[in-house]
């Protein structure tokens, strides 16, 4: 059977950049949809009906979705070329934990860095860089936190790259000065072409969340 | 090496209890250490830095986190005995996708429906029954979620059984009575020895929760 792969997305999604990122590193051709996310596309509310989110994966008609999830599906699948998770059992649950705390910390508390205002935005500051730091350890210093190559929680984290400049612009402090070493990995991940061909550019973001900033009425 | 399992819970925790089924199912003995949540051992602190939580499993001097990251690599290292994860990547993706949709909705949703009073409650009551109706609906006329077997997401969801009665108590409603396969589900896991051995008593549960209103003062 001929593969077929479609790929409902957003631009700016560090959830869909995951999975660009995961299927490039596999050298999965796919066909990329742009959803409008005001009035998201019946194919998206039909494929994803629980959380009605992109990305989706739809692999030869079946939905796959969460993003971190589909990275694991795409690993699984072609397995053959390029291994996100490690093969030992305790070096995968550590790389599935430090995933997870990114998307339990990074997102919402990134978010909060330059949605909110006064002393909410200060502890969202505060608590985005110790997370980050907490990452930069975990990192210490290898190449990729995968090891010598990309890996799950490189994706899980690069995602984000795009949005620094947001996080830094807004909160008003540097991300490279605080964290010499992660932002030293993340341009090492720019550098290879699966990730540079699926994050878009952090100024384009920054405009992007200037727009937002206009419609939530938080200028 | 001699295989040295420890677990760090508490006994009224879902997240433990996964845990507790995941290794019973697989024959692993371990030693269960009971925390003090008000009070927490040195040993779960240096052993879980980040979250600072329950459960913590300690394998061979190692910690792994994060109760479905736990039972993933349970079934990882011990992958000889019991499966709970389906071989096939979509039907393990679709595991993933309905254990994290507990995740998300269960615990916090669960909680809500007797923590909380008058319209937060009556919000919390109709979008909690939804997500165990949504469930119902993903186990149809099959035995377990995982099939012929219990699986990965008969445990992520079963460890929330002890809980049915504090929710049905506080929230005025039955679930018998709203989601009838689902409660056969869940009575049909309670017959098996690893799931009645690592489920405490509903009755229990709902007088530890009378003992948490009051702590918490809502009464």
């Amino acid at each position: 059977m001929a593969e077929e792969v479609v790929l409902l997305d957003f631009w700016a999604s560090p959830f869909g950049i995951r999975v660009r990122i995961a299927l490039a590193e596999k050298g999965i051709k796919y066909e990329r949809r742009e959803e409008d996310l005001r009035n998201k596309s019946g194919l998206l509310l039909q494929m994803n009906p629980v959380h009605k989110k992109i990305p989706v994966l739809i692999h030869n008609a079946k939905p796959i979705c969460e993003s971190l999830i589909q990275v694991q599906y795409i690993d699984e699948v072609w397995h053959d070329k390029a291994p996100l998770l490690p093969a030992d059992p305790y070096k995968r649950a550590t790389a599935r934990f430090w995933a997870d705390f990114v998307d339990k910390k990074i997102y919402e508390v990134g978010g909060k860095t330059w949605k909110t205002k006064g002393e909410e935005q200060a502890r969202a500051q505060k608590e985005f860089m110790e997370s980050l730091k907490l990452l930069e350890g975990e990192l210490g210093d290898k190449a990729y936190f995968g090891g010598e190559n990309l890996g799950y929680l490189d994706i899980a984290l690069v995602s984000y790259y795009c949005w620094f400049h947001v996080y830094e612009k807004f909160g008003g402090f540097s991300i490279e000065a605080e964290c010499p070493k992660l932002t030293a990995w993340a341009k090492r991940c720019m550098q290879k072409e699966s990730v540079a061909k699926s994050v878009p550019d952090q100024q384009k973001v920054y405009e992007f969340a200037l727009h937002l900033k206009k419609i939530l009425g938080i200028e």
